[in-house]
């Protein structure tokens, strides 16, 4: 049967980047949307606010050259209660009231995972999504834990490691790599 | 400034519907949709499906009008942690693994809840909407836990009541209603 | 194997409740650990400290009749991320960060769940008693929705009914004979 | 007021350890025990039933030496529904229902934390710990993430760093100490 279902893509890093990470952030919503998938974030500031409005951009340009099919989405998971607290930027607000639990929910979210940057709200994240088994990216260039762990394997329950990208269009070239890979 | 924020409905009602029950949860989805709201679910069967199959049904009316604006969404929001468990007719999966907890998710999810039959899953669904401040329409034909709280109030903490609609088309209407009321 | 489990009854209830069933509460907290069980609440005031200061007194009575077993437990399930916010006759509090979706923890921590009065949030707990096949008790004498429930069955799921207690020893004498016989 | 809330010490590690860190986690359970600690842990198998069961070893010894105070609790944090799941050395089970959530709920339990080994879902935990400013305490000679982070800062929100402890009586009273130090 035919599913709606979109792909989309988790973007987790810190709330307050480098100018630096902030642009890639940016790029990785922006890529992420011109390869077809939807984002989703904490839906706070910094990467998480940086990511969706790089996101709207290229919805921007989609609108543009007419397309006509359904736009990806830009998805805010909240660790509060009130939507008003999500960026602007984000077409989707779950609210969900959760305080910090709600990392989990967030990288489940995404078929795939990209890092930038971050401190131990960001390793919760990227450890959260190697245990549930997602490809996950991260960006070498933006610093804290995505650089520390890029290239590095978590723990020996995965054969693969953590991606080491130079770039956001190589980050989301690699989990929509790995996700074509996994369909039969 | 700007808020890309679309509004939502949440839907909630019993995995295993009667087939009128059934017939109005597609409605209530086709006419949320109609009116401009993208729909959250528990994302599995029953009411969940239809909901989701009717929002779906009149996204394709305003594809086939040229409609050029960024569509509603449909929005699942499952107990469980894996996607694939989702009704096909979800445009967004959220997998949260955080099982009947999740329906606290599902109702914050929505700026306004609608109910239909039920059973006790359900009534802890309308039970967080009232205690959340959520306007709340339910379907009085539809029976179960929906139709014995119309037109009731919980508990004094709120003034007003749980809505008791005949149609789904009166049920959106209210939640709309409400809501263009809370604007300043 | 030897286990040492011990054998817990949530109780639920309002916030500000009455000074009858502020009374009641403290009762069941009391006759709760005099029968040899832990109890867990929502870990904050009203209903859920009344129990848990009954439950401190019948340790009390343990402690001075000479008892060296392991005493039972009083239990905070806190929606707060802060453990001073509990009520301080709580011996162990898990101040969970999850906001109303503690509402499930606490009831799964309970092998059987005493309502007294209540309001939504209390409802939402009933309704989760219900759902995951706990034996409940509500105390009618209470009022609020222990009472509106008390002897009646949530949904067709289960073949039982929720028990209409007229004290609190009623109460715990029910959930106690209930998982009696549903051991081997 | 006198509160009678327990101070808690979350201990973290391996589902699958290394005979050695097993000894290390009954010892830590063992140390905060006779420290007067409950312990609490996500409640399975591996360091978490090993620290229970050291924990219980120093409830007996308590027992025997006709302690007459209210003895610490061992506390099980599960990530699914079932009660019987947990490891039979614990006191208290919460069965949270909330799949890899619960990690959050497990660290926030305790007044410190103890790690040990410890793959991607005990990182998850140390991630969490830092987050939420507990005192953490890595046991360096049983590997894992555990000894990676031993003595290092995970971010710049704080200006201490992970303790790097060279055995489990080290891991409590380093704990301890801090607790301490925190009292006014």
């Amino acid at each position: 049967m035919v599913s709606y279902h979109k792909p989309v893509i988790a973007v987790v890093g810190s709330s307050a980047p480098s100018p630096l990470t902030r642009q890639l952030a940016f790029e990785v919503g922006r890529e992420a949307v011109r390869a077809g998938f939807s984002i989703v974030s904490g839906g706070l500031g910094g990467i998480m606010e940086a990511a969706s409005q790089g996101a709207q951009a290229a919805k921007d340009e989609l609108r543009r050259s007419g397309s006509d099919v359904d736009l990806p989405q830009v998805i805010a998971v909240l660790p509060v209660a009130e939507k008003q607290r999500a960026t602007p930027f984000a077409d989707i607000v779950l609210p969900t009231g959760l305080g910090y639990a709600r990392n989990a929910v967030v990288v489940l979210a995404g078929d795939g995972v990209i890092a930038l940057e971050g401190g131990s709200g960001t390793l919760s994240e990227i450890a959260y999504a190697w245990q549930f088994g997602k490809p996950v990216a991260a960006l070498a260039p933006s610093g804290g834990w995505a650089a520390r762990l890029a290239g590095t394997s978590l723990d020996g329950k995965r054969g693969d490691s953590v991606y080491r990208a130079e770039s956001a269009a190589a980050a989301v070239e690699f989990i929509a790599g790995q996700l074509a890979g996994n369909k039969p």
